[in-house]
């Protein structure tokens, strides 16, 4: 299954081990000083001067220049080209931090593309993705201390080897009752019966 | 219109001329130490010692202490605590930074009380909240560059004077066309025909 990696600004921690790369507009800039070759770089590229957009030439096979007035947003248009090239499984890094709208954009557009891939929001203390399957999901406890469930519409999820277990639990779009939970063991069950759900594995910064 | 100043952790700028003050975990550990009389700590004050609590008990007509086994996070119990005494207008600040679960789980709190009171989570770079009135509002050029608006569900729309207008335009809660836009004059015109949204004034950091 091919897999996308995709830096969206700059002074991200990714992984250096990944064979297929995008760089999102100034994310574009970080990956191509460190010397890393990029399938494409996106972006308008409105804060990169000449020396810096020749340095992005020689790191991308491609580059896709938008346009500075646009409708839509650079991650956007750069999903929406990976989709295309079939990518299943898409890891985005560098989009958490920052404006919050940008952030709030950034968690709609992990629902866009729900059901051609899976995409994740990734940075040192957050990992964010959307769980839509009907099945039982093994989770194992891993370096984020904390594991948030956030009904979409409405879920109905079961949970399993946590500090707080749930059965049978209806969850809708305004409780916040399944926020910072824990694994307790190795590995802990969460069961969606119905629904979908944001799942938010976190820890604290310092 | 009685308005409570909620100061949900430390190192928050907030506005000090105001007259109801509510600190919320440390919150309330940075309230008084600058010296600010609350009318209420609320938490649970686990990472807090017994001279940090004492100098909260100092300045706080009352404590409100939250076992730290809970089903409800600290600020959703203080919310529900101010929201009781009748505050009507209710600005959060400090509750925008950290981690990406409780931002969500804070902007689930915005739509709760919504029929109850006007409340915001304000830090330095943004000001969220949730407009949901069938009119016309008036809005003003700011320190905020970029004016962004979700659809909850969804939302028929129109905006005059901005970077980008809008005519009688139905946003869906999966649209981020919405994003980034900015008042062109001294005052711009957001309507909403009908729906509700989340409404993010942001800056950039730098």
């Amino acid at each position: 299954m091919k897999k996308a990696i995709v830096v969206a600004s700059i002074n991200t921690s990714f992984p250096n081990d990944e064979k297929h790369y995008f760089g999102v507009d100034r994310g574009a800039l970080y990956l191509s000083k460190q010397g890393i070759m990029m399938e494409e770089a996106i972006g308008d590229f409105d804060t990169v001067n000449e020396d810096e957009m020749n340095l992005i030439s020689k790191y991308s096979k491609n580059i896709h220049r938008l346009n500075q007035i646009k409708d839509e947003t650079d991650l956007e248009v750069a999903l929406s080209r990976i989709i295309n090239l079939n990518f299943k499984e898409i890891d985005i890094y560098g989009a958490l931090g920052g404006r919050v709208d940008h952030l709030y954009a950034n968690l709609i557009l992990l629902n866009r593309y729900i059901n051609q891939a899976k995409i994740k929001l990734i940075d040192v203390n957050n990992e964010i993705t959307i769980l839509n399957e009907k099945k039982e999901y093994e989770l194992l406890k891993n370096k984020f201390k904390y594991h948030s469930f956030f009904a979409q519409d409405e879920a109905l999820i079961s949970l399993e080897g946590f500090k707080y277990d749930l059965y049978h639990y209806l969850l809708t779009k305004n409780d916040i009752i399944t926020i910072s939970n824990e694994i307790m063991s190795k590995r802990a069950k969460l069961t969606i019966h119905s629904g979908s759900l944001l799942y938010i594995q976190s820890k604290d910064k310092y």
